[in-house]
């Protein structure tokens, strides 16, 4: 799937201050990035670092003077992604997980899967087949929680979600990830560009590893499964925030687009009630 | 300094569960295991697991049958820590850190320093030297909070403890770790086995990240500095629980040792105001 | 309906302290107090406090010296209940109610119902009889939160009980009242002693204002509604505690017993989907 | 003290509703409303509860139809205050407390002292003159929170505020409420009219009671304590909000003026540390 990116971030400078940004399209073995180019106005020295094993590019800048500063980042992505039944996949136990997959159960800042544990039982904890949770999950948050902008703020977590009922995409995935890692099913953060999201943004929903792959869900069903372009995995919006910024720095515009620029028509991947294709972005 | 630590932990297995523990003494350049045995009653297999980057060591234990499960872990230790002189080393901007240090600049679970920002700032952010700074933050600490045992549980953080001023170890190390991280200094907790902790239990306290060096501090001062075996590092508490179980277990004895039986008599290392002299355990 | 009701209470005095107790049968026009006495050893000077409008009767005791103090309370007690069907009481709107039912639509200390408003218009909000969606509510909770001692203490509200999940009758009818006042039923909270509470002890539920009566819910299900004795209706907890102890104090022992002495044979009431009897204790 | 006080207010109704004002300057034997007037364009009827045992006027509207609404309250008001030294009033036990004044011992909705205990008696605890603790308890809240507006909204509590170090008059006023029940000091929520104001506005304080008498403090020292025109006391906010709306009703305009008009000059009273001189509004 061939998609063009792009994101254009203006920020007004106090002082000298230091900005990481978290908007490169992420490289694997499945996501290619074909060309990608990342231009400033003032130029601004740019370091790039490979972070949180690989699941994360930063992009770092040092702005020494005060001043408008604008960021743009344009890619040209092919990925691939994998559509699979899950009706039949057997689901592993904790005792089969990767090292690397344990920390994906630990409660985070934005996930206090450990505060939600009963909630978490007594609403899905009957429900058999691991995918069907994480549908019925995804279901529950979709019919429950509001998509409301504005309606919450960087501290909000899931354990405000969840009673609130109110949010935004970053809200929706933390409470999906919450719920399922209170039942024991390792859950992370997804951030990237989306195709066909309408007002064009940043997007974030989230992936539960199931039966050995991590499949995606996405709570707020605002978007096709299969037009992504990953920027991160994480734990939760703690470790992968669009824009760290530290030092006397004002955010004044934010422009976001991804096209999909494949040559087959594009056809759109939603889940379903009984059907069982996840996918997953390797 | 040559330690020997044991840890003696004995389990009510009420069904089949895995059970992954944080036991061992890590292995680093600066600490060798000169020899360690974990036997179990009965034997039941043990799976070792490095994780989370090597910042720790997983044993995880697959229970079949019900009943009572006894884990021993004995260990004789050699490990190095070095006292540098904090007061002219000069301090690190964000812009020079590593991106393996940038996550503990992060909130967690349990330290939640992004709400903790204004606080930290009225409170510290008038002292100009690092090492300062984390002493402060950890003399407010032990004058503020009470050590209280029983007082906290495992769903208790940082935003909790700053109001409710009573705690344990573990609470005044995420205490400690979200105020750094508050005044953009990383902070990571530390698990260990510590000499001359009475009771003798596991113990947690924090590093910061203090000009390239991850610096020890305890804001309990229940111990001596240089008289820990780390067990782990990690973001906060739940990357590091001594005892992650999944499945119907209760926890019926813990019994923890740590001798110091090196050659040289052993000098304890306590911090005290105007003396900038920090331990680091590489 | 007659009642015989006792609470005995064993307090260790450490220093000179207050206790309000909150202990006695309220006096209404509708429950009579036959008979009671209250016994003090060492003997104590108690004062009667007639308190919150005539909603409450506290006995206020001021220990000079330590040691341990004994206080029984006895009564006979006749009240009196009505059932009324409430499936063609008109509901009244917010514009009738009299001022002192108005503060029972404002959140308290343990009835947030401002942070539950969406949960409980998103759950609730479609029931169009009052008597149904309070029935809901109480349902609802009966089957969501499990009844755990223990589980709670003197900090846990409704906020947190929705989401934990556990608790016990004092948490069970904060969050009644709670999700009763975010839809616009004033609603309060009733302490009392109960008939058939097993095991015997002092007793919380609530009272939701429908059509022109406060008519008792429990969402415990553990007694029959028609087996109580008022001591007091509040807001909620934070009015109405057994014992408010001013001064270093500590509770050794708490009996309580209610038993029902009338000359009928005692007929309960447990409400039932599908009927809309409601008990109001004038 | 002579002012004259106006507020408009100005709703914009989407659907039939009903809103509960607490504009009215209260009446009491020391504030006598010379002559007051309330307009309402569209007319609508208007009905004015006495609430709250005296301590509140309350306006109900109810509107019918969609529209603007335009409110207009002005009152000339006479008022009277006393300064007492308080250096040498000797402090009153608990156990001497009238009936009426003990409720506002009890942790409330915005005022969550039951959680504060610990904190406020760490800090002011070993200040012995309750006066001089509850000013220490405004200046600490003086030079720990800030004063922005839009920082807050109507969830957030005194628990809140102690850490975010950040509010409004309101906020203030409960954190102070807070710390001194936390400390068995009675506290309540004075909301008013207030000379001097800037921008002018609704004003929130706070009263302690100090040796038998409801002594004025306010922690944002925005005001001089002289220049206050009372509209209700009361537990908190959740019992006194300007506008209480239950129905689709927005606020599009509030202005609010509070002018002095006495014949003697206005002398400002404002605290200081060492002088122990309180005000009160009988």
């Amino acid at each position: 799937m061939k998609f063009k990116v792009s994101a254009e971030l203006e920020y007004d400078i106090k002082a000298p201050s230091t900005l990481i940004l978290n908007i490169h399209a992420l490289i694997t073995a499945h996501q290619k990035v074909l060309h990608e180019e990342l231009t400033i106005e003032p130029p601004i020295k740019i370091e790039e670092l490979n972070a949180m094993n690989g699941e994360n590019r930063f992009a770092r800048l040092v702005t020494e003077e005060a001043g408008l500063v604008k960021i743009k980042y344009e890619a040209l992505v092919d990925n691939y992604y994998e559509v699979k039944d899950h009706s039949n996949v057997q689901e592993l136990p904790v005792s089969s997980f990767d090292a690397s997959v344990l920390p994906y159960l630990n409660p985070s800042r934005y996930c206090q899967s450990d505060k939600l544990s009963r909630l978490a039982f007594n609403t899905f904890g009957h429900i058999e087949s691991s995918f069907e949770k994480v549908f019925a999950i995804t279901d529950w948050i979709y019919k429950h929680v509001e998509y409301l902008s504005g309606s919450t703020d960087s501290e909000t977590s899931a354990y405000d979600t969840v009673t609130q009922q109110a949010g935004v995409c970053r809200d929706f995935a933390h409470l999906g990830i919450a719920l399922c890692r209170a039942l024991t099913i390792p859950a992370r953060y997804f951030t990237g560009y989306a195709y066909q999201l309408n007002p064009p943004d940043f997007h974030a929903c989230f992936e539960a590893y199931l039966g050995g792959d991590w499949v995606l869900f996405d709570a707020t069903r605002l978007i096709p499964l299969n037009g992504l372009v990953k920027i991160a995995t994480s734990r939760d919006a703690a470790d992968a925030s669009i824009a760290s910024i530290f030092g006397d720095v004002y955010c004044s515009n934010i422009k976001v687009s991804c096209d999909y620029v494949g040559e087959e028509p594009f056809v759109p991947i939603y889940y379903t009630r009984s059907i069982f294709d996840g996918v997953t972005y390797y």
